[in-house]
């Protein structure tokens, strides 16, 4: 997907809100911005706009004086996501369709996003996702049929905290799946180390770095060995505006299971912001 | 009220909100985008943000090549509005509390606005303002009250088709009423000329310009006339936003009638987002 007018204000909107959120000086923020103003003219609009988010937040981690300045933010993420897990296994495993329940735990977990707000309530969204109206499009029967027949499942993961929801649908699934994280710390997406503190490596076969540090999938900054893992995976379960940001469009057999947050990814995919996605047209 | 860093990317908003509502080509908007992204630096934060937006309309305006490139749109407005008027007159005279019910259609108008949103529904606004739960603060009974004890009114208007709703407010007060519109074309801000569309004049004492061409009203911007009887006036209705951000602090007896547009405004208020407004405190 390229990048739409509306997302030039976006991005300013970003800065303001995570230089708040690492209690930046409003006079850092304004500087900030003016040095992102100034880079507008030469903006590279054909880019998805994940792949220009990465010299953003690294402007941002730059004035933080850390390659990580959402770390500990993170793990409390972590930290609060997994409270809900036991809870919400046992909701799983007793309800009448526990992957559809795990599906819809999934993509609960996907407003946990600093990029695109600084404040959420985790408890409120896992309540309602269960009998919520706001499905845009949710290709739920497809996805499901495709993973009873796949081998294994690449999943590509988004953000920390979230990644205890996957796991919880991962487990339930029952299949072998390579979970797929960002190359390095960018805002609060997922890396290595945030995939194993939610505890993805116990449900598992492995957890790999896709090689890409921006917050989505560019395959062409992606490793080799995570393209050739792209191209032969029978299944893709993208989660997040960021992957289907930078893999709309693939041929592959990608299912992108996401909550539509902006405008524009909104009417991209041709429903309402807020409303959660789960297809496979990209 | 000084301009905050949010304010920024709401510029750009307004840029790409108001060139598409004029059908301008993606790149001029782009254009413009990098042209007010390279001001950020130098930009007047201590200012109110409605004299920024005096520069930012002109560029819109210079781009389209016309000093009034709303009109069309401003014109049709009134028009629209004009077909509920006699069904609200009507509703005024039949209501309990003709004041009570005229204030409020006189809100529900302020929906009109291109600067904050390119679409509304006038009818459904004007349906829910009766009984709304979104009173953010609400001092109609010491409205009502200074209104009885006023010699005469100074009105400050707005947006360009919200005047007829003004006329119908005006003329339920019977006081007599001196209307202030802006001294240019501004956005859909009403000026003289639309103030009289409206028939504003039928039901005011007379029309003045501030001597202000800014979405409010800059008191050191404006005529010397306009300063005097601002001055002078006993009682002051302000109506919106703009006015609100260039007025609050005043010491002068104003009443703001507002619907709360933005985060800004609506933080400056202590209201949510949606409310609507009724009071002196500024």
């Amino acid at each position: 997907m390229k990048t739409y007018l509306d997302c030039i204000p976006c991005f300013l909107n970003q800065i303001i809100r995570t230089g708040r959120l690492l209690h930046m000086d409003e006079s850092v923020i304004m500087d900030m911005l003016a040095e992102f103003g100034a880079t507008i003219r030469d903006f590279p609009m054909e880019d998805p706009p994940p792949r220009s988010a990465v010299a953003l937040y690294d402007m941002i981690a730059a004035r933080a004086g850390t390659d990580d300045p959402f770390r500990h933010m993170k793990e409390e993420s972590t930290r609060h996501a997994l409270t809900f897990y036991p809870e919400l296994r046992e909701k799983v495993a007793g309800s009448e369709n526990p992957i559809s329940t795990a599906i819809k735990f999934a993509i609960a977990g996907n407003i946990i996003d600093f990029g695109v707000a600084a404040h959420f309530d985790l408890k409120t969204e896992l309540e309602k996702v269960l009998d919520s109206s706001s499905y845009g499009i949710w290709e739920e029967d497809a996805l499901v049929s495709r993973i009873m027949d796949a081998e294994w499942i690449l999943y590509l993961g988004d953000n920390t905290g979230e990644t205890v929801f996957d796991r919880l649908l991962i487990e339930t699934m029952g299949k072998p799946v390579t979970y797929a994280v960002r190359s390095g710390p960018i805002i609060n997406d997922a890396t290595m180390e945030d995939a194993v503190a939610a505890g993805i490596d116990k449900v598992c076969t492995r957890i790999v770095s896709s090689g890409c540090r921006a917050p989505g999938t560019i395959l062409e900054l992606c490793s080799d060995e995570f393209q050739d893992m792209f191209c032969s995976a029978p299944l893709i379960i993208s989660k997040g505006q960021g992957n289907y940001e930078t893999l709309s469009g693939t041929p592959a057999p990608v299912f992108f299971l996401l909550k539509a947050k902006c405008s524009v990814v909104s009417g991209h995919l041709g429903v309402n912001i807020g409303d959660i996605v789960l297809t496979s047209r990209s």
